[in-house]
């Protein structure tokens, strides 16, 4: 199909395609002519999981380092998830006391040695800035975090695909990416329900 | 004190300081004489918490947010939960269908009609942006997912400080604002732990 069409069938404006293809975050069409290319179905995909990706916050460097993960994907599925964890988080500061971020880890049953360094340094950079603002987690609530992202993270490896590579790399990577807004929305509706159920009627009602 | 020794002070340098007076983040020091301020306490506590804030990613608009509800705290406990969000979460888009978010809300035990409108909006948002990529997340994922942001959220709750308004206000403003980045990063260790256990010995060890 021709670029207007790929622009009809996804609801992407044709200058955005442009823009996609000329950062290389689309692969070029088949060359129809000297001035047309000719896109197909990859394309129309591709577009989807791009428009998502940005939808959901990531920046086009971002996207860029997850369709480059799709594209040439690792070997070992551990590596799939540094890529995937690489290509989304934002880099973390060095230069970190990363004591209390490896007792955490420790308490969610890993050991940080084995852990990806940028990772565990983003929870070191987050207990920082909680600290910063002289903010404590009360140890009952991290206790529960870590319980429930123990078994939250149980569930997602359980229901990796199998079937194909290709499958289980789009699953971790766009589970990193696009889960994140949906869990941080469904946690504040959790808490404003646990509100509610402990202070009775509202304001809402 | 005077802006050069709040400077020393908490390590946010003086141009920063008169950039948060500028933007009204910061309130103005006491006058000491024409061209002097003085600064106090206050101050310092502030500017802890703007730097963190800064820090966990939010931007002025949202720091500005927060600054207004701490300095004015709804009588509410929902309401201050609800001014937290406003302060913290990125709008949503409207004209999305909420079916579905409200399927997922009375999972969590709650009545989408008693939900803040943009935190329903803000999940089904989520959800578009998942369906957008072509990915769906398996349902026994989704449960756990369900079952584990509610145990958070009753844990949160529970220690709520009820000492004071201002004890509860800060916790539930800072909780919200501030403890996103640390749950994300956890998130992607424990699920490397888990990838971990299960693929056996790593590329890292």
């Amino acid at each position: 199909m021709r670029i207007s069409e790929l622009s009809t069938k996804t609801g992407v404006p044709v200058a955005t395609i442009k823009y996609y293809l000329r950062e290389k975050l689309l692969p070029e069409g088949e060359r129809a002519s000297a001035t047309q290319a000719a896109y197909g179905e990859l394309h129309v995909k591709r577009l989807g999981v791009i428009r998502a990706l940005v939808d959901a916050g990531v920046g086009i460097a971002g996207v860029r380092k997850v369709m480059a993960v799709l594209d040439d994907p690792p070997q070992s599925p551990y590596d799939i998830l540094g890529a995937a964890h690489g290509a989304v988080a934002p880099p973390a500061p060095s230069g970190l006391d990363l004591d209390a971020a490896g007792a955490l880890i420790e308490r969610l049953g890993g050991r940080p040695e084995a852990c990806f360094p940028d990772q565990v340094a983003a929870i070191a950079h987050a207990l920082a800035t909680l600290d910063r603002a002289g903010f404590e987690v009360p140890p009952a609530v991290m206790t529960a975090y870590l319980d429930g992202l123990r078994s939250m993270a149980a569930a997602e490896l359980a229901a990796t695909p199998r079937e194909s590579l290709e499958a289980a790399v789009r699953y971790v990577v766009l589970g990193t990416a696009l889960v994140e807004p949906l869990l941080l929305a469904l946690r504040r509706v959790a808490e404003q329900i646990a509100a509610a159920e402990q202070f009775g009627p509202t304001s809402r009602e």
